[in-house]
Formats: C-alpha cells, structure tokens, sequence
C-alpha cells in the first residue's frame, strides 16, 4: 500500500465501503478534550507551526527528549525554526510511535502537505505550513473539521466566561460546553487544598458541598452534561459525615491528614458528586492510574504537563467495584465512563462495566476511549479487542481527543480507520455476517450517534 | 472467506487438513462444566429455545443489559418470543463478543441453522429451532456431540444421587462424573459458613478433615479423580494445627474471624486437601481472581450467577508459589491446573507452571484453559501463546466448557479450530516443521489424548 | 514459505532487503550476558553436543520436565546420546516454544544443520554435530559470530584474573568486559550477606562503600563501563545514613533484619552505587520481577539457575518512579536500563523512561530487550511494540543474550529477523515512509550503533 495516502489502514474492501460510506462523513462529537475557551473565543491564530505545533504539546517534547535533543530546542531559547527542524528530524526516525502518524495527519488535513517529515523535508514543510497558518485560526480549524460539540475540561468555579462569549457569538455553529472538573475540591493532599477552596470562599464540608452544587447547576444551564476526575487510584474507605467533616476542617486549619483519612474524605465527596450527576443526568468519567510529575527537577523548571507523566499499575478492581455498588445500591449512579491509564485494566475494567449496567441506558457504564499513553494503533485495538470481548463494542461512544491542541481532530480520522480496518478484517474472513444495514449502523453509532444520545448535550 | 462456513476459522490448508483429519472427529472429554446431573438423568426436554437458550445464561444476560434492554426482557415478564426476539436483534450488533460466534455455531450445529441472527431473522430461526428442539434432549445433545466424559462440579456433602441414576442408567455411553468441589467448607469468613458444616453434621476441624476425606473415597468410588477450588487470591500464612483449630471453633461459635485468621484457616485446609488428591492421584483446579456478586442490589433480586461478576487483579505470584512448594517439598503436590480470570496472569502462570513440572507425569502442573471472561477468540490465543511461549502446548490438557448449558460443546470445536489455525499459521509460514506425524499428534493429544491420560477417568 | 530458510521471518521484500543488506553484516555488541570469563581464557573445547547444549542449559531443563521427560535425562545419569535423544524428541513437539527456533538456528549456523529436530533425527544429528564439534571451541564460536564485545557478569569482589587473561592474550579481537553485578553487597536479607562481606573485608557500611567503589574502578580500568542489579522489586525508603550504618551493623552481627530496614538498606546502597555510576559513565541495568528458587526440594538437590525461577507480578512503578527521581533531582542519574521479567510491566515501563530522559544522551534511560522468560518471538514483539509506541525505537541498544550458552548468538540474529519483519510490515502497509536511507540508519542503529555509543567501551 502506498504511503499513508487516501486508503491509510483501510485494508480491505469493506474496511473502506465503511469507511468512505458512513465514518468519514459524520461529525465530531469531541466530548472531552483540553482545548482553551479562550482561544477558541478569540479566534487565536498562530504565527508559524512551531508555535501551533510545538508550543505546549509535551507528547512531541518527550519524544524530542528520547532521541537525545537538548532541552534548548524543546522548552528552551532556540528559534521556532531550529526547534521545527528537529523535531521534523526526530520525527523521521520515529517507527511506531503514534506521533508519527498524527505529524502527518495533521500536515495532510490542515496544510495539504503530503511530504514525509523528516529533516530533509522540513525547510519546505515550514514554507508551505507557515503560508496556510496565515489563513488559519481555531474557529476555522473546528469548521473545516465538522466539529458538532466540544466538551472543555474546567475547574467547577471557572467563570465560564469564554464560554458565553462563545455561545453568544454566532460566527461558531459548533456548540462549545464545560466539563466539570473539580479535582482541586477532592485531593485533599494536595499542597494547593485549603489556599483554593478558602479563594472559592468554601470553609466547611457543608459549604463545598453546597458550592459544588450550583455551580454544577450553572454548568448544566451552559449545556454541559460531563463531568471529570483525575485520580491516581480509585478511592473506598467510608467514615460518618461528622468524621469526615473533622478531616475537612483539619485539612483547613493547614494540618495534613493521614492517608486514611484523605482516602475516606475523597470517598465521601465523590460518592456525593456522583449522586448530584445522577440528578441531573450527567455524566461521570474516572480517569486512573496516571502517575504525575515524576521528574521533580523539571517540575520545579517547567511546571505539570511538561511531558513528566507516566502509567501507574495499582490493583483497582475491589474498591472500583465497591465504589460503583455503593451508588448503585441507593439507584445512584450516574453514566460513568471509566479509564485506566494502564492498558493492563483493559479486560478488567471491560469486564467491571457489565457489573453494573442496566436502567435501559446502551452502555450505561463505559470503557473510555484508549487514553493518553494508549492513544496509539495498538493501545486502541487493545481498547477495541477487549470491549468486543467482553461488553458491546456497538454501545460505544468512541473516541475522545483528550488533547489541548487544536490540530487533533484527525485523532478521531485515525480512530475511525481503525475501527473501520478491525471490522473490515473479521467480515472478509467471514467472522462476522457482511449485512450492510447492521455493518453500517454500529459504524455510524460508534463513531457519532451513541455519544450524542448518551450525553444529550 | 464465507460467514461461518465449514472452513471457519481455518484460513491455511494446514489448518483445514488437521482440522479436518483430526481434530473434528475426535471424541469430547469435558472434564470441567456445570451441568446439571439431575437434568442430564431426567433427560430434559425443552419447551422453547428461550428456555434452552436464554433460560440461566448470564453471559447472554450481561449482553443484554449492556446493550440497554429492559431487565423484563431478561429476566423478567416477557414473553419467551419476546425476550428471544430481543436477544437475537443485541446479537445481530455483537461485533467481536464471543456469545456471537457460540450462538450461531449452536444454531448451526444443533438446529441444523445457518441464518444470521438478527432481530430480521429472530422469528424464522425461533420457527426452526422450535421445530428441531422437539426432538432434542440433554442426553439426546450429549450423545451427538460425541462427549466421552463430562465432569460435573459438585459439593462434597452432595448426595451424588444423579450420578448414581445415570451410572445404573445403560442409556448414555458417556461417563458423567463428579468433581470434588468443597468451597463452602473452605470459605470460612462466608456467612453461610457455619450453617453449612452444621448440617452436614461437622464440629471440629479433625472432624471436617475425616469428612471431607472420606466423601472425596466416595467421588473416587463413582469414578472421579478430578477437583476444583474457586477463590479470589491464593492463600499461603502457615499457622499450627491448634492455632487453626481455635480459628475453626470461633467461626463455629458464630464470631467472625480475621482477615490472618481466614487465611491461615484456608492455607491450612487447602494444603490438607491437596495431600489428600495426591494421595488418590486426584487432580487439583484453582481458579483465582474472579471478584462475584458485585452489584448487591441486583444479587439481592437475582441472586449469584446472573452476570454480576468481573475480573479481579490481585499479585498472586509469591503466595502461589509458596503454596505449592510447601506441598512439593513433602512430595504432596498433586496434579495441578492453574486459572486466572486475569488474563495478565497468562504469562505469570506460564512461567509458574516450570517450577513445579515434574514425576515424568506430561505437563504435571498446567495453565488451564482460557477460561470464563477469557473464553473467546483472543483470549484463547493469548492462552495458547503464553503457553507454547513459557511450556508445553504439547502436553496441554485443552479445552473446558465450564458452562451451564447442554449447547456448549461447540466451543471445544471452536477451540479446535482456533488450535488448527494457529498451528498451520506458523507452519506455512516455515517456523515450525511441516512432520504430518507430529503435527497430528500434537492435535490429537490436546484436543483428547492429553485430558484422556491426564485425568485417568 | 519454506522451513526455516535464509528468509525465515523476513516475509517482505522491505524486511529481506534490510536484513540482509544491514542487519545481517553489522557486529554484535553483546553487553549483557553470563558466558564464563574462564571458559573463554581457556578457549573451552566440548566433548560432544550434549555437554555444551545440555550440560547447564536450565531453559532445556524446564521444557523436558514439562514434557514428563524423568530427571535422570535431564540432571541425571543417563548417557550423553540418551539425554540428547531426549531432547530432540522433545523440540519436534515444542511448538511455539522459543527452545525450537534456537536449536534449530544454532545447529544451521554452528554445525550446519538443517533437518528438522525430532526423535527420529537425533542419530543422524548427534553424529554431525559431534564431527562439527571436533573443530569448534569458545574462541572459534565467538570469532565465527562476529562478536565485538562481550559484557560478562561478575561479582565486585571477583579477581578478574581471567579477564586479564583474554586481554593480555592476543588471540581475540573481540573484547570481553566484566560487569559489576554486587548483588550480593545489596540482599542485606540473603542467608550468606555477612559471610559474603567478610570474607571480602569489609565490616562497616563506610567499609562496604568504599570497597565498592574501588572496585567499581578496577572494572572500570579493565574497560567496563556497565553494571547490573538482579532485584524482586525496587526499594525506596529513605533513612539517616546513621541509621542505615546501624541497620548493617545489625546484619553484621548476625541479627535477622526486618523488611522495612532492608529495604532501607537496599535504597541506601543503590542510590550509593549509582551516584558512583553517574561519575564514570557506567550504565546501570535494574533486572527485576523474578522470583527464584520457588521449589525448595529441587534446589537443594541441583542448586539455583536449574530451571525453577518464574515471573513476578508486582506494583513497581511508583517506587521506581521515587528511585529515578532522587537520583535525578541531584543530577546523579546515571544511563539505566529497565527490564522487568513481568510483560505486564511493558507499558508502564517504557512511559517511565520517557520521565527520565534528558541530558542530550540519545535514549539515556533504555526499556531493556526481552529478557529471559520474554525472550521469544512474541515477547520480543510486544517489548519491540510498547517501545515504539511510546518512546524511540531509534534510540533502542538492542538485543542481549543473558546467556550462558557459547550457542546463543544467533539470538541476536533472531532478534534482528524480528525488528526488520517489523519494519519491512509496517513499511509495506504504508504506515512508514519507505525512505532507504533512513530505514538503515534505524536497524543499523538498533543492532548495533546505539549500544557502541551509549556504553562506549
């Protein structure tokens, strides 16, 4: 097959009537994703690509990092081109890493340039990237894109003002709404606790409760139906609301609280954050099993998302599973979608959601879209593989960016190939019935219509 | 290659010529399932495909839920076309999940029914299958499927009374024989603990020895040597006989007991029941990490095994390997095989398995086959690659059912086929040698032989 | 395509021509494996085929055990023809086992043999292998295999006499370095720690460091520059210098340490040893998650390394991540390469590397090749693909036997044969641009530029 060209994955006959037939036509449900509000309200464009490209995007950095570049073209002082230049160099070489594919996704779609990337090409790359860039902005990034919703990641007290301003505007048919977010209210242990919910004005586990509440309100009245939590495991150790409240007020009065004690005051406030989405029908995604900030010394120079995380292997199963029941048990859980940043949960996460399906909901319970460290061409076969196996891949509601750039949309090309290839392959050797109607529903449901009916955002 | 045709599976034409020169025609040797004696001596006949079908499969049931169906489709008020329509339309969708390859090769194998299920087809194969159920029986099943033995999983206070029938019975040329599998006397810390020794007339745990020993003579008597423990993790903390004994008597006298004291209460049975196999050349299953029950509300209204159960993930590796040295160490370490629900134990197992091979006995210690959540396409081919990988596939006792149903035997043919594909795959592609002799026998022994001889019955 | 040909694995056009136009030609770097330094100063010549294929080779072992193959063919007292009869008949049915693959390519390539192993061959086998073997000795194989540096694996304490021995002697060109393995400095719980240490003088903490230092300069000066750690999991727990001298102390005296002060300890002296790495540029390896010895009757009988070890499962990540990160923080990190026996522990591993990687130091922190239980064709592939996927296959040192077999070379050839049918598959989909020159650079640099460069010995 030719060089990522039109058929790119697309092997078989069918994996392409699919693919050109239903995926490629639908729009983008981007459900959750890091992008900023404000350069969405803005209209940002981009002085050349290496701001777009390379400003803030630590997956290209910790690969810049891998082949030996010095930090000077990755964070450091060199000029926009010399940083391009290297990274187009790095990228030459990068066999099988998912950035190799997205680099060039992005060039093809957004800039039309079908060179391959490497340090050969990139002078020319930059001429013809750069001449694009001065007619491009984010508005029209997500235009061309078909992009039908944006779901933000936002912290529960956000003012929520670029939000209005986009909603107001009418230049963007794209409806951009909030996720909930409130991961500064539950980690109790973390330095920044007791100085964020004092600036929130919150002094008592009442009062954050109260707090967290209505802005929930105000982000269902923005549209939003999502939430988030990010979470390095998943927490169950229950203590009495007075117990509970006295860890709060400990942890407000600059004490730190022991491991316990932070275990039992997350359990708590998350078991009441899940019953409040419940009451509004809105949708709970646990993130896991991410380890962050690992590197201390770049931290201190750079800050989070630097490019420093990495895969936490924990043994969730028991409290994950006893987390749910507790919810469902008083008919309180919500939709969930859940996520492990350790491919090695795939099957028993796969398997957790059929504990607690149920309501008539399709897919009430999720296996989330292979996420971060796993957003490759095998981590989603593997997601694909073991929710086939194991639940029902055509209750889907497929996949998300998770991304803070504006040029991801081709993630969702890619994932579509291949979910288009994986079906293709198991019809043409007759492992599945070639009925065109069934193919071309779970395709069209998988890749859109199941994540607009389950958020109905 | 056409949908489910005779050659499913067997993509090589070494793959069709073991397949068909040897595996297909082979007799079945079930060693491990749950059917139910007493329906195998009343030879139960079946009213409707429903009842057959539907009627206790929880697999089919968590499909379902996860598809969205109401529970009175399931479990519930409708009707049998009702709740058959309904699942045939969720299969129709069911991409990758294995209950859609086992339906149709039960419907084609049993009904002679070759349509592709799908709610459009639902009433035509409820025609059929109602039609051709008339004539069918669970013996009538079994003979047909060419099964030499099937091993039951029973309770060791069992009356064994169905076994009897069936044994005195010279209507079945199949064996049906008990399998030892004494779980509620082993799970001390279950409520039901103490009620279930009472009645079967045990106070001390001298006496629950000389009980249990003396019903494993009777299973043995009735042509069994095979046994079968179900737990979460494997227990290994070594404490005296009168440490144990007062552990035994707190539980009786109704007090509930540590988490040290289960686990040294357990250790101290299990190893005393494996001394026992050992000595009769009894076989000994483990099956770890499943986590049951998981949804209390719904156990509460359905009760156990109606598909509310998952992988767990636990580190067995240590106290596994402590548990069977300080058998092997006495020369107490029976035949062995060893399931996990999690299938990243595969390689763990595999590895496991080396340490303790031994007394020129053929794969002594073996991985079991793929087994529950793992019982699929994949899941089987992962099996087999960490077995060949880190052992023997050559000395590998092969496929289980471990089902509930009288349709299953179809999955020990697709077993078989997924072995015949993997072998020719690496054949043709010239890294195993082409020997016929060898190859077949290979086939033969672990699709038969192998079981035949291991287990002696 | 034919058995195991020139072309075995190479199954496009894109993979032959890099295999034979690259990978095939370049040297091997062996950094990593366990020949005897003794062996190779005395250029060992062998009696026949059994003494050096079967004579030490646990792999062996534990294949024909599991194959119900009696001892006395294995460590026993059969012939030197029956043991080797044996085995023969034993790989005629290893499918899938990397044992088939290795014997067979290390008949083709040291005695040029190409029949198929089986029962039926090993007359004809024993007789050709053993002509062959007339001619052959240590310093024969390692020139035949274009071997241009061999890292061997030694105690600290080790005279390295015959290393001096190679490198005074002119008769090899290849070099063979010593690595500093202290393994025994490090397991303050093993049953010989204090005898270990005092037969090597040593008697305080202060003592023990500098000893090692010292020595860690002879190997040094003897042109190593690589040291190697074999651990269950890796510690991290942070105690006084005062208090860890007292903890040794303890040792020192007899006492029984518990496993909060060994893992003190261990923490101690590993961030010790690898600040003394990071000043003479020597790569550290960590080798962890196996667990060994795991049956006690046997190694009393035949000792360790006799085929009784296996994989563990253990949560090593956050650890690991605090281990790296406090040698980091104070610029002490030196090279380091991860291997965890766990295949589970892939993708956790290789994002690990990626919070580490820095200095300009192309791939300073490595995921080590597949190691031992992982060594085969499968395992090999998915090390190959979880480094891809998330960090630079490009910046990859390759391949390491860790043998103790003077056979084991075409090992690297295997390796090799894998990495460019990878390649040449992903190439010929269209999933990498097919730039020739970039192509080589990559396996040239895998096979054997990388490791030149990062060990620079």
């Amino acid at each position: 097959m030719a060089f990522m060209d039109k058929n790119f994955l697309l092997d078989t006959e069918t994996a392409r009537k699919l693919y050109f037939g239903v995926a490629e036509k639908l729009p983008i449900y981007d459900y959750h994703c890091h992008l900023s509000p404000r350069e969405i309200a803005e209209n940002k464009k981009y002085s050349d690509i290496t701001e777009i490209w390379l400003g803030g995007d630590h997956y290209k950095w910790r690969f810049m990092r891998s082949m030996g570049v010095d930090e000077s073209y990755i964070t450091g002082d060199k000029s926009g081109f010399e940083k391009f230049e290297k990274y187009c160099e790095c990228i030459g070489y990068a066999f099988g890493n998912p950035l190799y594919h997205w680099s060039h996704l992005e060039l093809q779609r957004y800039f039309d340039i079908y060179t391959p990337i490497s340090k050969k090409s990139a002078g020319e790359i930059w001429e013809k990237a750069n001449d694009a860039l001065s007619r491009f902005s984010t508005q029209k990034a997500i235009k061309d894109s078909n992009v039908d919703l944006i779901g933000t990641t936002d912290d529960p007290f956000d003012s929520l003002e670029y939000h209005k301003i986009i909603k107001e505007s009418e230049k963007l048919d794209t409806r951009v709404v909030p996720t909930f977010r409130p991961d500064k209210a539950v980690n109790i242990d973390a330095p920044d606790f007791k100085e964020y919910l004092e600036k929130n004005g919150v002094s008592s586990l009442e009062g954050l409760k109260k707090a967290l509440s209505e802005r929930l309100d105000v982000f269902v009245s923005m549209g939003s139906r999502i939430s988030d939590h990010g979470m390095v495991t998943v927490p169950y150790l229950i203590k009495s609301e007075g117990e509970v409240a006295e860890i709060f007020d400990k942890a407000m009065a600059g004490k730190s609280v022991t491991l316990d004690e932070s275990e039992a005051y997350r359990t708590n406030i998350l078991l009441y954050l899940a019953r409040e989405y419940k009451k509004r029908d809105v949708v709970m995604q646990l993130h896991v099993s991410a380890i962050r900030n690992n590197n201390t010394k770049m931290f201190k120079k750079l800050g989070p998302d630097t490019g420093f995380d990495s895969i936490g292997v924990f043994s969730l199963a028991e409290k994950l599973s006893r987390f749910l029941d507790a919810l469902e048990v008083e008919d309180s859980l919500p939709k969930t979608i859940l996520y492990s940043l350790n491919p090695g949960d795939n099957y028993m996460l796969a398997t957790m959601l059929g504990n607690f399906q149920g309501d008539g909901i399709k897919g009430k319970i999720q296996l989330g879209s292979a996420w971060w460290f796993n957003d490759h061409l095998d981590g989603m076969r593997e997601q694909l593989k073991a929710l086939e196996s194991e639940g029902a891949l055509a209750a889907f509601v497929g996949m998300t960016t998770d991304s803070r750039s504006f040029l991801s949309y081709p993630r969702h090309e890619y994932f579509r190939r291949i979910l288009c290839q994986r079906i293709g392959e198991k019809v043409e050797k007759g492992e599945f019935a070639n009925d065109e109607e069934i193919l071309s529903e779970i395709v069209a449901d998988v890749c859109y219509n199941n994540a607009k009916k389950y958020f109905n955002m």
